[in-house]
């Protein structure tokens, strides 16, 4: 069985931003806390902390909402277990015109387009936020 | 002066689709008209029509809405006077990772990305629709 753990964690932060929920749960991993970061980093989420009960680490995300309205317009997972998509280091996209965000795993770690240009770096382009 | 009728044509329907107007006018053109058509075809907008009155051409756009969602999620303006925006045939650009439509301006008419792609012309990336 593959599960797509970051298609999981994009799926929970879709639904909860669609019902203007204020904070969203998440199975907690490192490569999910480091997205979570850049989400912050970058404006589309409030805050995120790490909690844990019964030995299960979870993300808890608050969303953010400016009037009524959603800071993240839309969440898409680019590389999947079946069709895996790298980029690289003078490939990595844009996304809207540098309207919105891509998340790059590399081998400098998890980072945003902008700093995998910077960084000169190419690797798996794992989502796209904007 | 220098005015980007294209970007007022964009404008205008972002407006009207952020207070989920059902119809929106705008100033006539070929090229505006070419624009509609495409929205219209790709499932965007319900639907267009031109009107004429005092001998000034106006495009009618009907919105669109699926549970008080909008259908057009955003638009931009990619080609702009200032700095125009050529992609050739084989660097076409793909809006969202194929969430969305670019509209390309081509020596055979005015285009979608796919469409482009097929009949393998470049041209000017007038605009992201998503």
């Amino acid at each position: 069985m593959t599960t797509d753990v970051i298609a999981d964690m994009l799926t929970r932060i879709r639904n909860a931003n669609q019902r203007y929920l204020k904070t969203v749960e998440i199975p907690g991993s490192k490569m999910k806390l480091e997205i979570a970061k850049i989400l912050k980093e970058e404006g589309f989420i409030s805050n995120y902390k790490v909690t844990e009960s019964e030995a299960k680490k979870k993300i808890v995300i608050d969303l953010k909402y400016k009037n009524k309205t959603r800071v993240i317009q839309g969440l898409k997972k680019i590389s999947k277990p079946g069709l895996r998509v790298y980029a690289p280091a003078n490939e990595i996209p844009q996304v809207l015109n540098g309207l919105g965000i891509a998340i790059v795993s590399t081998s400098k770690g998890i980072m945003t387009d902008k700093q995998a240009r910077q960084n000169q770096v190419g690797g798996e382009v794992l989502a796209f936020v904007w």
